[in-house]
C-alpha cells in the first residue's frame, strides 16, 4: 500500500486536522466526535441539513458542508458508517429551531445508524426529525451493503438542491417533499477499471485484470452487474446511460447531468466520457440543462465513472443555480 | 493501459468535445486548433492572458480559462507542447488592443514556441507580446526537458492573480511587471509515489518499487533528487517544506499556499499532508494567509503530491480573493 499517511488508524482523524487548518473561515470540526460543520451552525430559524457516511467518497460529506448546503457532516472511517452518537450530536448541535433533515445513502448500516440517531435526538432533546434516505443507483437490487438500490451520485445533487431551500427559509416538511422529489427523480451507474485500497486494509477491496471492467460497481467496490471486457469510452457511455434511460423518463423536462469521477481516473478521460455521454443523451431526447464532470463522490483512488441524471423542473435549476460556499461546490458567493 | 478512452491518438481532442458540451456558458473552443477560449474573449481594452502546454496537467490550463483567469489556454498532446502556429491564433484572438501576456512553464519545448509564437504575432498583426516564464520547482537545477529550474505550482497562483490584474484594467507593464514578482516569490517542491502513463506510449513513464518513492519529482514523471524509501506523510511533509523555506524568505508577510494532489492521490491524503504542512510552516513562523488543497497541476494519474508557497502581501491577497469564474477555480461569482 502506496499512500500518504502516517498511521492506518489515523487516516481519518488526521484528515480532519487538514480541513480544520484549509478551512476555518467557513468551517468548524469537532475532532473528537469526527464531525465538520459549518461555522456558523445553528441557524436560527433554517432547516439544518446533516449527511454522513463512510469517508473515502471526496469530497462527500465534509466537502459539501457551508452555505446553500449541508450543516454538518459526521465523518465515518474510511468506507465505515458513523455512529448514531456523531448523528445524534450533530442533529442536535445544528437545530435552529426549524428541525433537521438526515440525507442518508442506502447502506444498511448508515440507514440504522441514523434512524437510532433521530430516535435519540428526538427522545432526548426534542429536536424534530425528518430522514431521506438516497436509492439513485440502478445497477442492482440488493448488494453486499444495501438491502434495496444503493445511493449514490444523486446524493450530492440532492445536497445542493435541498440546501437551497434550507437555505431560503422552506420548512422541514417542504425541504422533505423536495429531497423525496430529487431522490424519485435521479438515477445512477457507475463502472471500474481499477479496485482502491481501504488504509485498514492494506490491500486492494477486489481484483480486476488488465482486460477487465467492473459495470454496475457500488462505490466501496460492491460487485455490480457483471466483470466484462475492457471497452472504448463510446461503449461503456453507452453501457451506463442505457439503464439510466431505461429506468426513468428523462424526456420534456430539463435534466441536470453528473459525470463523476471514481478518483484514479483523470480529468482528460472524464471530459472524454462527457462528449461521449451528452451525444447519447441528445440522441435520447435528453436537454441537459446543468452539468457537473469531475470527482464528486469517489471511492479513494479507483479509476472509473458513473453518470448520473436528474429530471429537473425550473424550480430546481433555480434551487441549483442559488449560491453555494462549500469546498467541494461553490458559485455565486 | 487502462483508461476511459476510445483511441489513443484522439484522446486530447474528444476531451475538448466534452468541454466544449459541458460548459458552453463560459467556454469557446476551438477544435481544429485545440484553443479554449473564453466566452466573452477578446475583452476590449484589457490584457489579454494565454497560457497553455502539454495536456494532462489537471485542470490545467483549459481549466483555468475565463473571468479573473486566462483568456485562452493551447493545448497541447498529452505531456506535449502546443505549437506556434495555435500560441500565435491565440494570441491575435484574444488581443483587445491592450497586448497580450503569455504564462510559460518553463520547459524547453513551451518556451521555444511560446518564443516563436511571440515573434511571429507581433510580426504579422503588431500585437504587442510579453511573456513570462514560470521556474518555481527547488528540486533540481536542469532537468530532461528542462535548462533551469521547472515551472510548476506558481504558475496556478499567477494565473489567478495576474489574471485578477488584468481584469481591473492594468496595462501590460504592469501585469507584466506583477507576474514576474509573483514567480519570483514562489517556490515548489513535489514528489511521487506511482508513475502516470501517457495514453499515446500506453506503459507507464517509469518505474518505483513498492516500497519506494521519487522526491522532487516533474510533473512529466521526469527524475528528481533521489528515489528513496517510503516515508510516513510527516516526514514526507518535511522533506518538501524544507528545500522551500530554504530557498526563500517567507517570513513577515502573508503566504499562500497549495498542497496539490498529483492525480491519482486521495483528498482525505491530501488534507492529512495539508495538515502536516501547515503544522511545520507555523513552526517555521510562515502565516498562510490563503490555501488551496487538492488536484490543480496533476501527472495524469500519479499518485503523490506537490507544496507551493507564495510570498504574498496585502495587494497580492486582494488580488487572489477577487472573483474568478473557471471550471478550476471559482469564487465570487
Amino acid at each position: 500500500m502506496k499512500k500518504l499517511i502516517n498511521d492506518p488508524a489515523d487516516v481519518v482523524a488526521e484528515a480532519l486536522k487538514g480541513v480544520a487548518a484549509a478551512h476555518p473561515d467557513r468551517l468548524r470540526v469537532d475532532h473528537e466526535q469526527k464531525i465538520v460543520y459549518r461555522r456558523d451552525a445553528p441557524r436560527q430559524g433554517k432547516v439544518g441539513l446533516i449527511s454522513g457516511g463512510g469517508s473515502g467518497h471526496e469530497p462527500m460529506h465534509a466537502g459539501y458542508v457551508g452555505l446553500g448546503m449541508l450543516d454538518a457532516a459526521c465523518c465515518g472511517e474510511v468506507f465505515t458508517s458513523p455512529v448514531p452518537d456523531q448523528m445524534m450530536a450533530a442533529t442536535t448541535a445544528v437545530d435552529g429551531g426549524a428541525g433537521v433533515l438526515h440525507i442518508v445513502k442506502n447502506y444498511t448500516g448508515d440507514v440504522m445508524n441514523f434512524e437510532m440517531a433521530a430516535e435519540m435526538a428526538a427522545a432526548d432533546s426534542g429536536v424534530r426529525v425528518e430522514s431521506v434516505v438516497t436509492n439513485d443507483d440502478v445497477a442492482v437490487t440488493d448488494s453486499l451493503y444495501t438491502a434495496g438500490r444503493r445511493g449514490v451520485g444523486v446524493t450530492v445533487l440532492l445536497e445542493k438542491i435541498v440546501g437551497a431551500a434550507a437555505e431560503e427559509g422552506r420548512d422541514l416538511d417542504a425541504v422533505l417533499a423536495l429531497a423525496q422529489q430529487v431522490n424519485d427523480n435521479g438515477r445512477s451507474m457507475g463502472m471500474a477499471l481499477t479496485s482502491c485500497t481501504v488504509p485498514a486494509a492494506g490491500t486492494p477491496t477486489f481484483e480486476l485484470a488488465d482486460d477487465e471492467m467492473e459495470l454496475g460497481i457500488g462505490i466501496h467496490g460492491e460487485p455490480g452487474r457483471s466483470t466484462v471486457k475492457l471497452a472504448p469510452a463510446r461503449e461503456i457511455a453507452q453501457q451506463l446511460v442505457e439503464p439510466v434511460l431505461a429506468d426513468h423518463d428523462f424526456t420534456g423536462a430539463p435534466a441536470i447531468v453528473m459525470l463523476n469521477g471514481m478518483g484514479g481516473t483523470p480529468l482528460i478521460e472524464l471530459y472524454l466520457m462527457y462528449g461521449e455521454v451528452a451525444q447519447i443523451l441528445r440522441k435520447s431526447g435528453v436537454e441537459v440543462a446543468r452539468c457537473l464532470v469531475g470527482n464528486y463522490i469517489t471511492s479513494l483512488e479507483m479509476a472509473g465513472c458513473s453518470v448520473t441524471v436528474l429530471r429537473a423542473s425550473d424550480e430546481l435549476l433555480k434551487l441549483w443555480d442559488a449560491p453555494v460556499n462549500t469546498t467541494g461546490l461553490r458559485w455565486g458567493v
